[in-house]
């Protein structure tokens, strides 16, 4: 046991977040295990309060930089988000986001608050951002893994 | 690169979040292992928004394991909380927590929503609730893959 935590230890630690992405093409079969994989993870009453979108589709790849970049236009000029703009500066992040046009895949991760049944009965989720997160930390070592980069990307306005 | 993202998913899909633990001692190098492959997570502005805390004292877990229960005795009788005690229902949980004295190790997850520096500077943080998800679920993908198992264990009111 104690090697087989070393090895895994050593294998995450060499998984970096990455912000240049190749265009190569990536068989889909790959995403979808390690999505698989994410979904396997424990949720608050086991609610399982997630949705994975794929997007490879180049037009609405376009279309989402697009709309993410007047956002982070926004959010770089915007005085009131100049404390975070500046505690960003270390990274060399900035308003372009090449990206999200030339990464292969956008997994596009949301969270579900509540579940509706058949007959329109509301269910409550629980500790919902937690089991995301512990999701998509399965998600990103997965991805790893399986020999990919990735870059966890979140738009500070998620309204288109 | 299929067939390691399928071998991952095969490897991952054989956890189960278990309430009941073996109390045989497990070297705590195998913790500080996972611990440490946590900490490879991505994380907001790369804050590294979280704090491990591992509790082997059989002492402090019995002090745990006692006033957990007293809160989770509140949780399961108060009104207020009836319908999420049902969506628990399925699941089988009481409001005793035997597990938080008998299982070797309890790691306990602390976010931090702010850092201070030396000279009592306050730093904010980003996107910490989904930054220590994102650990967690490295932490629990690296325990399970040592051969380990876990709950994932959150207590509603932690006021102690």
């Amino acid at each position: 046991m104690i090697q087989r935590s070393a090895q895994f230890l050593k294998n995450m630690s060499s998984r970096r977040t990455v912000r240049d992405f190749s265009d190569k093409p990536v068989n889909q079969v790959i995403i979808e295990s390690c999505i698989k994989t994410a979904a396997t993870a424990p949720s608050g009453a086991n609610c399982q309060p997630w949705h994975f979108s794929v997007v490879s589709d180049q037009t609405v790849k376009s279309r989402i930089r697009r709309e993410a970049e007047e956002v982070e236009a926004q959010f770089y000029a915007n005085e009131s988000t100049q404390k975070w703009v500046k505690d960003l500066e270390h990274l060399g992040t900035t308003p372009s986001k090449p990206f999200l046009e030339k990464a292969p895949y956008l997994i596009v991760i949301f969270s579900q608050l509540c579940s509706y049944s058949e007959n329109g009965q509301k269910t409550a989720h629980y500790y919902v951002t937690e089991s995301v997160g512990i999701a998509t930390g399965m998600l990103i070592s997965a991805l790893h893994l399986s020999g990919l980069v990735t870059l966890t990307y979140t738009l500070q306005v998620c309204g288109f």
